[in-house]
Order: C-alpha cells, then sequence, then structure tokens
C-alpha cells in the first residue's frame, strides 16, 4: 500500500451562530484544501456548534507550521474552542491494568497488526502476572504495587512512569485502582477507562454482581473518559450483550469480556483518530 | 391448517433435589404423554430448580381434569410451587393506555393478526382519544379520567372493570398512572408493564431526557411485572437500540416507540404462552 | 407544540471535484440560509460527491420559489445532479399489500400517531381481508384481484389508481405480486418493497423456509427501492434477529414480522424525510 | 476456586420416539445421577429427536469405564447415534492461519486466560509472520508453505502435524488455502472454520468486497464445520455489525474482524463444552 496522505483535522467547538460552516469551508477553499470529511452538530437546546474538518496537507498553500496562525483570526471572531492535528503525528498510549488482562492483550494485538496508528511506551500494572506476554510484544512493563499504605507513593510512581514517557493518552484497561482527582486532572479527557457495565446502571463495585442480582436480561460495557466523579465521565461508547436466567455471575463476566474489549477498543480507536469532541460532560462522536 | 393439539403444560418451581427430572418425566411417560417442549433450570446460588414441561393430551391416559389430582403426590413429596395449564385456555387480557397509544395498536394489530392466543374484553384509558382505533378492531373502550380528587374513585372503578371482564392479564401498555399497591396485589404477577428505560437505568419519570441528560450512546426499554414498588418487578424482556449525539429527546422518544412495541409484544407473547416461572425477583423464561 | 419551521433540502450528486462544499456552504451563507443539518460523502473509489444539506426559509434571502433558479449555475458548473425539497409538502403515499397486514397496519398506526409527515390517498391490495382495519384509520381501501388471466388488467388499473392519487410514494407493504417493469420504471427510486431474508441471501420465494433449511442462525429483512430485476434493487435499510434450532418456520415467519415492521418503517420515514441520495446501485442514506 | 466437579454428557440423536426422555432420565436416576444440564429437542418435520444430558460423576453409582456399556442397551431399543463425554478430559486444538492473525491472537489469549479447556499443542501456518507471538505464549509453531506445485506434499505434512498432535479438533483461524476433502473427511465435524461473510450471501472469495459492491447496511461472519463444499458445513454461530455508505471496502474489513474473533470464538468454546449436535447439515446447539 502507497503512504497514507497526511491530513489536517480541526476539531471545534463554539456557541452557534450564522455563517460558521461557510467561514470554515471558504477558509479551506481559499487555500485550496480538499475536504476529506466534514460533520458537524449543533445541539439546539444548549445553542452550542460542534465541528469536525479533515483535509489533505498535499495542495494546501499554507505550511502545516502557520495554519494555525491563519484560522486564529476566524477562530477568534467566532469564539471558538479549537484544536488542529496532523495525522502523522503518532501518539503515545500508556497502557494500565490489574489483574484481568483480556482488554490488555486485544488492544497490544490490535496494535501489533497496525490497527492504532500510535506508540505503546509502557504498560503499568498493580500486578505482575502480565509481564510475559507484554514483553512477548516488545513492550516495557512496569510492576507498581498499589497498596493501603503505599498508595500516595504508587500514584507518585505511576505519574512519574507517565511523564518520563510523554503520554498522550492513558487506557485503564480493567485498571482496578481509583486514581486520585489530582492524576485524572492532569490528564483532562486523555484518560480512558472501561466500566463492566451499561452505565449508569450498576456504576461502582462488582456490577456483574450487581446486574446478576437484578435480574436483567442484557448486559453492557461502557468506556468514558476519567473525571473526579467515579463513573460519572463523558461517555464515548456503549455496547451489551443479551443474557438470560441461564447464566450464572461467571457467565455474565466471561460474556461481558467480550464488551469490555470491543467497546474500550472502539473508545481508544475514535480518540486516536481524532474523532470525538467533548462537550459538558457528554461526547460528540464524529464517525 | 388443522387445528394446534391441545397440550398440558406444568410450570414447577421447589427446592433442587435429587430425582426430580425422573419423577416428572416418569410420571409422563406411564400415561403416554408425549412431550413436546421440556426445559429446566437450576439456580446453584439459591439451591432452586424451575421446570417447564409441556405435553400432548392427545393419547395421555389421564383425563385433564385428573392430572392436578395425579399428579399431587409427585408435587407434595418434592414440595413444589406448580401450576397446570391447558393450551385451550384462551386468557382474558386487559388493555390500558394513556395518551401515547403505539404500544395498544401493535397488541391490537398483532392480537388480530392471530400472533396472541387471547380475548381482549376490554382497553381502559384516561384520555379518550384511541376510542376510534381501538372501536376498529372491535373491543369495548373504558375512558376512566384520573384526577387528583378522583384517584381513588377512579381505581375503584378501573378494578371493578377488571373483575367484571375476568381479566387473567392486565397489560399497561404506556398507561402513565401508578396504581396502588393494592389493586396490584389482586394480580400478582398478573399485570406487565412497560418501562421506556434500560431498567435499572433511569427510573422513575422521563427517562428519555434522563438518557440524553447523561448521553447515553444506547437506550433501551423494559418489561417487567408490576410490583408494589414502582420500576423494581422481575423484569421479563429488554432490548436497547444505538442512539448517537445527533438524537435529540424527541429521536429517543421516537425510537424509543419501537423499542417499546417489540419488547412489550414479546413479554406478553411469552406471558400468554406460559413461558415464564417468577423467583424471588426474577424470572426464568423458557423459551 | 410551536410549528415546525419550514426548511429547504438541497440532495447532490456529482463527480468529486475541489470547492464543491465551499461553493453550496457560501451559496446559502451569502443570502442568510442558517444550516439545520449538512453531511456529504466521498466515494473515493468511483470518484463521487455526494451532499445532504438542510436549512430554514426563514430568514432566508431568497423566496421559495427562486432558490431553483439561483443554485443552477452553481450545478452547472459542478455538473451536478440535484434536488430540491421543501419540509412543508406533503408526500402522498400509496400502500400495497397483499394477505400478510402487519407492515401495513403498522404503517397506518405510525401515520395515524403523526410519525410519517405524508398523506395516505389509498391501499391497494390483491385480497379484500383488510378493508375493515383500513376503513378504521379512514383510508380508502381499492381490491384488485390478480389472477393469471387478469394480470395485465391488473397492473393497468394499480396504475390508474396510482396515478389518480398522485402517488410521490408506492410502499410494498408485503404486497406478493410481481409488478411490470413497466411500472416500476414508472416509479424510479420511487417504489420501496421489503423482502423477508438478509439480501442477497435467500432472494426470491420464501426465503423463511430456505433459511431454516440452511440452518442460519440470524434471519433478516431488507427495504430497497423495486428495480426491474426482482430483489436486486438498491438496499435502503436492514436488520437482524437471532434465531436456535428451536425455531421452526413458523417462528422465524412470526419472528421476521417484527423485522419487516421496523425495517420497512425506516425506510419510508428516511425516504419521505429526503434523507436518501441512489447513486448507481447503492444508497447513501444521510440520517 | 474449588476444582469444578467432574461431568459426564451424553449427546443423542434418533429417531423421535415416546419415552426417549423418560429412558435417559430413568437411567440417570436409578444410578444416582445429578443432571446439572438437561435439554433436548424434536424437529418435528424430520421426525428428529436430539438430547443433551450431563449429570456429574460424583454419587453416581457406575463407574465412568462402565457407563458406555450400561447405556449400550438403551440406545440400542431407541436406534441412537450417541456419545458421551467426560469433563475432565482435555481436548486438543491445532490451531491454523495464514497472514491474518486476529483470530489466532485471539484464542490464544482467551486459552492462556483460562477461558477454554483445552491444549493448544501447535500453530500451522502458511506463513512465518506469526512466530514471535506464537512463541510468547508458548505454543510451538510450525510454517508450512503452500504453493502451487507442492500444495499435496503441504497437505500431507500438515497432516502427519496434526496425527503427531493427536489434534481432536482443527481451528481454521483465517487459514485461507482450501484443505482437500481427503483431509476434512479425517475430521469429521472436527475442523471448524470462520468464514468473512453473513453466510449463505458472500460465499467464497473477497466477501467484504462483494459486501460493498452490493451495498449492504449489515456485515457478518460465520463459524461452521468445514465440509467437501466450500463454505456449506453446517453453521455454528453467526453475528453481524452495522455498516453504512462511510465504510469502504478497508473499514469492512476492519469491522469484520471483531466478528470474526468473537463467533470463531464463540464455536470453538460451544464445540469443547459439548455443546453441539449435527444432524444433516444443521447443527444443533444446546447453550
Amino acid at each position: 500500500m502507497p503512504p497514507e496522505p497526511v491530513t489536517a483535522t480541526l476539531l471545534i467547538s463554539c456557541r452557534d451562530q450564522k455563517g460558521l460552516v461557510a467561514a470554515v469551508s471558504d477558509f479551506l477553499y481559499r487555500h485550496g484544501g480538499n475536504i476529506t470529511h466534514a460533520d458537524q452538530h449543533t445541539d439546539q437546546e444548549e445553542g452550542v456548534f460542534l465541528q469536525r474538518v479533515e483535509w489533505m496537507l498535499d495542495g494546501f498553500a499554507i505550511g502545516r507550521g502557520e495554519i494555525a496562525g491563519a484560522f486564529e483570526p476566524i477562530a477568534r471572531r467566532f469564539g471558538m474552542d479549537w484544536s488542529l492535528r496532523f495525522s502523522d503525528y503518532v501518539p503515545r498510549v500508556a497502557l494500565m491494568v490489574s489483574k484481568l488482562a483480556h482488554c490488555l492483550y486485544d488492544i497490544l494485538a490490535r496494535w501489533h497488526m497496525g490497527e492504532f496508528r500510535a506508540e505503546i511506551p509502557l504498560v503499568i500494572s498493580n500486578h505482575d502476572d502480565a509481564r510475559a506476554i507484554v514483553a512477548g510484544f516488545g513492550v516495557p512493563y512496569h510492576h507498581v504495587p498499589v497498596d493501603a499504605a503505599g498508595k500516595a507513593g504508587a500514584e507518585r510512581r505511576i505519574r512519574a512512569l507517565l511523564e518520563d514517557a510523554n503520554a498522550d493518552l492513558v487506557v485503564m484497561a480493567r485498571y482496578m485502582q481509583i486514581l486520585s482527582d489530582d492524576l485524572i486532572r492532569a490528564y483532562p479527557h486523555r484518560i480512558i477507562n472501561i466500566h463492566h457495565s451499561f452505565l449508569p446502571a450498576f456504576a461502582g463495585a462488582r456490577p456483574y454482581h450487581q446486574a446478576h442480582e437484578r435480574g436483567v436480561k442484557i448486559i453492557g460495557a461502557t468506556a468514558h473518559y476519567a473525571t473526579a466523579e467515579l463513573d460519572q465521565g463523558p461517555i464515548i461508547e456503549q455496547d451489551v450483550a443479551r443474557v438470560s436466567h441461564r447464566d450464572a455471575v461467571d457467565d455474565l463476566v466471561r460474556k461481558g469480556r467480550d464488551l469490555e474489549k470491543v467497546v474500550l477498543a472502539r473508545a481508544v480507536d475514535l480518540h486516536l483518530r481524532n474523532r470525538i469532541v467533548v462537550y459538558g460532560n457528554k461526547t460528540v462522536v464524529f464517525d
């Protein structure tokens, strides 16, 4: 395959106003931008406009280093929150895991097959179990045990590891320790967590036990950006599977693993492809 | 088509013990019963055994009037909760509706096409809107307005209507008034309600608004047996549909209608075909 | 609720070229158009660009009668196939049905509840069975029997009925007769058919029998625009349901009905809301 | 966790006759068998009866070596095809793969986490690409290149490897070479293949290209037992995913991988837990 052409992507949110779409497409058109993806959404209730537009750098009249400066006046005029991404930037993704490694192995296998455009500089775990397999994928493994006494110390070490690795994104692939508000705030909308229930049902501990207890006929999994409030962050992706009275808690756990893997992988993929804009406590997913 | 052969169905729940299955199938075999459906479930945690077995009356050595008496000793030996149903019994189903009649029309159309083996002796509504269409299906319509002053009076009238109709089953097809505990207890596991969310998420009022507010990516509907605690009864059936940021509350309402219709219809169908055993606050659905 | 504001919608397809998006949004912006929905798609392989853009007439500087003329130069410049629709136009939908009326009743009930913005001037059937219920919805019913001898005559009568009714859209709601090429060509991409399988699997007659024979674990339904080649037209919508060895052909038929209803209703809804562009033998669905 | 108690499982198919269920449950009851799972199915059209019954060896009066002999007279009386399995037998599973290793990695990861009760004595591939990762899981890797000249030779080598490994089950985890009839017949209903379409749609080569060409709105994957006729064997499991006009062939391939993984894994799991009975060209899945 020939190399993918490099694109630039603008992610925009602002107060809804007339002329927004025209202003952005004018800007791109005037400078010879060939748009490969454009999508927008207006939240009528909140009066918020959100847009994603992606175009080829090849043939674009403005050099990549000058695009932000050239767009700035438009952004200022409309009062935009915005960011600019280039498709050849390779994000650095840190993976965190506890004992259950199905999501970890799934992400590593996808990454190994080229499904994610990313580097994975490290895996952090409060257990040592997954070390051998992770080594097979050629990724450094850091065992940071967490105990009541040393919780603060463990977090300091985790934070140092993430900073040393220049992590752009942290993926909690069934990492079962609660991160401090402080650490979460250091990575705003850059920590993705997978919760093993269909949120907001069964937030908190042991969701499959809760689901079994309630006798639901469908279980779910939810990927969301971690925020200070546990299991309350903006939802990125959810999926569900049918269960029946035949399924004991262990069966829910087993069936749920397939949900968790695919829901987390989709959320990571959407994030890495710059498809998500967060506004308020919600996401807009431009897929 | 030739008439369906008449069958008898035993629904059994009891403490799990050895020899249960053999005892029941022996009983049927000895008397020439040709089993057309048999299914069972053991809840290992609770130590509860549940069974459904259906066989043809044709060729069975015991007359239908004597089956219960002949089975009684086996039931006593194992301490069974049990019931016996005949497939040629035509249950009487009362429908209740408020303003939104999609579930009502759906059930009436299915019934008209022969999907449910049932009589529908009446529709009760706190509004008069659906009268004309219901008349088209040839079903009597009773308008029982409910206002704060007359809530008790309305319930008395509803109860009288249900009793006069000899209702075996009451289907709350988006009936938006809360029934009294007293009325609910008069129809144990015989009132099916449809709640327009994926319970236990978004119980109570305005679930689509709650779902939109939370930014979920999937909505649901839940059919359950009404109990004294609102939206807490045993779940019979659930289903879900994918939504996105593009869906305003009105879109959730519209997409949800399709869920509500099909989930309620499946629950009614399972109930009418004697496929459900309730135990604790859960259902076992022998489909 | 206040009346919905009136919008205009452009549906465009043409050879992919630079500046398309900018030209259209410029046109709307310059004349004060407030865009409420804009979506586009580029088929990279075929080099085809497709767009849907919807904006409010209120505040737009060009009168509704002059919009087409004002847009024409842009359309000519880019060689566009295009059409212009107004949201206050009420399309006229003719329904056709044979014996199985579940899709018919479902569409009538949705229409009655205001789900479709449309008039339904008539139902045509080769059987007389559904007359009473259709009358309940206040829609004229035309019984046009079809027999080998009189197939041509029946079609002439159907065609006359559709023309007299000024039908914009014909919905074959399980109408089991094959229409002539001639009639189909008279309504290009304006006849929606529901096929009771997951096309292209099980095209032709008795798809549920075919599915049962093959032992599939999932059944489907497909709504498509009728073309001269049976079951080969552009697919609008599909959905599926899980089945098992327990399901006899009759069960597949019963489960399939729920698929057929919802898939056909979604296709009709998408068509009526001007969400579909056909290109080649495919549809682009701007939902 | 304590060790799972050892169970015996009977898988039975025969002509439908009265007394079958009673005879089997009598046999188990008389000898003190505690049934943990029993399910049956009667294909009314074909007049075929199929049953699965599983019971605890602990407390059963017949030693495991004598069960088959003790059951033989019952089997003979009813003309049963039957097999007897013990839950502590650990099946030997050979994995085969070509270039695309997502299914292979998924199965290895599940196996590593204890999801499958099986040994994996070897992986066979016509490419050498997956060697390093497979080594990480501690499984021997055999590279058996296939070229036109040496196809027969390659098959001889594959066959020898399977025989040396005493393979009970062969899983074609996206192995893209066609096996000879001879090899397939040597493993009747013991070779599971994953086809990357919703069979019978898009059998044969390049199914995602076929699906894209046809413009379907849903794609699928199918796990089936390999038979001499390509893609025509008994279907074990299928699943589907929604796609849209936005999805190019590459996107179908990517989305399809998630289907292939989960569908193949479910089929392997059902096979290993003795949940499948094949009859004619269909499966009965006692889940």
